[in-house]
């Protein structure tokens, strides 16, 4: 605390991200990053541009990078806004899009940072309760509200919504924003970009920190509607004109033109991800349904924190969250290379077999 | 405008930066980034890394890259902020340190994305004008406040603030922050930083994208009392976890390491702004004491904005400013290469010639 804080910046809670250990032979299972490389062809890029006049500032616009993610998802340049990370992104979308009168809705159990945008910006907002088996239920979103916003899959469930679901809601829904964040979308979930052509209030968020292996260069980006980018132009415009350095969206731009590779890292994720699922259930592990690069799993004997910190003994460390209370059982696991989930697998059985000896 | 934007997007007045063309052969006198590139251990360090890891996500906390700083300045780490760009960490420093009930004070002609920041975070100012003859005047700025902030030298103007003047202000304004925002310092002003261990309330910003030659990179940052950079950090923690890239945190501590190349490019710019302030002398222009690696000058025959455009019809472009009308006369005109700076002398030359004639 400080005489010379603002009254917002006492009153914040900011948000804390999965830490990032400097420890030799970690097993990092816990901030959900692809466990393979981006596409070679973005170090390719980097090494060609290293010193291809950095002096100069990029284009503030970002225009090259945005017209290869219009191309990618057919949509056009005027549909596509840059960031920082998709969580720079949705910190304008925060501030541009959902600060109205009436309070944004987002589920209980969802992505933290939500809360504290709306801490940063004085937004109202509503918890809409998962179901009992953690699920978005879109009906309970259906009611008078100054915008709507969550994860598809969800995080830290990794349950996806069904797109016909999402397009129920948009269409009991006109008049305020839903935003998307497909962050995890690429690892078997249904992507709402197809319906950006039909609803005007429809936003979706994606990054390429995930599926595209690029968590070290910051770059997401949101697709909707021109008038949603105007909107989230204007405020960028007004806090960072160049939010993008030119490697970053040099190599961005790399990233989503090889699809090859990225149908490639998916797939290989997915099919590990169903491994360590069926791994998981034969220890007596509750685990969601998972569409995402993760898994949330609980064991009806053992303490989520308890196994998290015997895990971590061992150089593995995945994610807990002790709030709400309801998700304290369990731990979020990231899909790492087989040779990762293998490790986990092992170290965790002997754990188990261990602590019920 | 849009129902589905906040009423603060309504509102919002973007700030415009200097456009970054496209043309070949263009002779870029606009932005003030450094004619030269950043130094070679750069490009070195990020080839080097251009395949390290980038599905990683990066230190959120940048500690390498801020112990680099803080040794060069010789301060600790807790002395130091970092963000995407000083664009960034300007923007979080309005909101964590000069929101408070009073105005803050800045001059009438400084860096025009002040106000803009006014704007997005709703907060007070009141425009100091400068004196007569376009000087910074710290008595003016000792009276009851929110906050202070001015760029030493300021921009578009040029002119420096001496260190004597800026720690009377400290002395005589002890409750507020007082932010001197030292963008261009290295080609002639007085530092504050070797004031920061006495004053608790001031902050210093610089950026890497002027006299680092790394515009393209975006890395700036804040140096003050740690009191002051929780505050900062408390922001940033709620807007963005990851706000540089690896290849932004190892890129910009390569650059800072590099004294010697530092040391040379900078002098370098001095030399040629010299000789650019003498030519321009000689073909009649008014022209500010600068100490910046730009210069603001008036010729008492031709408007700046018709010289602005005319020497755009031959590939040159400087910055000209409509607002206020005091400045209008005015080009901005950043120092580059001597070849550079020879072109634009004889196109300008060549101007004056056939519009008297």
């Amino acid at each position: 605390m400080s005489r010379y804080w603002s009254e917002i910046t006492h009153q914040l809670t900011p948000y804390i991200p999965g830490e990032q250990p400097k420890l030799a032979n970690l097993v990092k299972l816990n901030t959900n990053e692809s466990p393979y490389p981006p596409s070679p062809r973005v170090a390719e890029v980097l090494r060609e541009h290293a010193d291809n006049q950095l002096q100069r500032y990029p284009d503030p616009n970002s225009i090259a990078l945005r017209t290869t993610i219009a191309q990618h998802h057919g949509l056009a340049l005027e549909n596509v806004f840059v960031g920082n990370g998709s969580d720079e992104v949705l910190a304008h979308v925060f501030l541009a899009l959902l600060k109205h009168d009436l309070p944004i809705l987002f589920p209980d159990i969802s992505y933290s940072f939500y809360p504290v945008y709306c801490g940063l910006y004085g937004i109202k907002h509503s918890l809409i309760p998962l179901t009992d088996d953690f699920q978005i239920q879109v009906d309970d979103y259906m009611r008078p509200n100054g915008g709507i916003i969550f994860p598809n899959p969800n995080a830290p469930t990794g349950c996806p919504v069904k797109l016909a679901d999402i397009e129920r809601l948009l269409i009991a829904n006109p008049d305020s924003v839903v935003v998307i964040d497909e962050a995890y979308v690429d690892y078997g979930a249904e992507s709402a970009v197809c319906l950006i052509a039909q609803y005007p209030q429809l936003l979706v968020v994606h990054t390429l920190s995930k599926s595209r292996g690029l968590a070290g260069l910051r770059v997401g980006y949101a697709l909707g509607n021109s008038e949603l980018i105007d909107g989230l132009t204007r405020v960028k415009d007004s806090f960072n004109s160049y939010p993008l350095g030119k490697l970053a969206q040099l190599g961005a731009a790399a990233a989503i033109q090889d699809t090859a590779y990225f149908a490639s890292t998916c797939a290989q994720v997915i099919n590990s991800r169903e491994q360590l699922i069926a791994d998981l259930n034969k220890l007596g592990f509750n685990v969601l349904p998972s569409a995402a690069n993760f898994v949330f799993a609980a064991h009806p004997q053992h303490d989520g924190a308890t196994l998290t910190a015997k895990l971590r003994e061992r150089s593995i460390i995945v994610r807990h969250f002790s709030n709400p209370p309801r998700i304290a059982p369990f731990m979020r696991i990231t899909v790492g290379t087989d040779e990762q989930c293998a490790i986990f697998i092992n170290a965790l059985t002997d754990i188990l077999n261990h602590t019920t000896e």
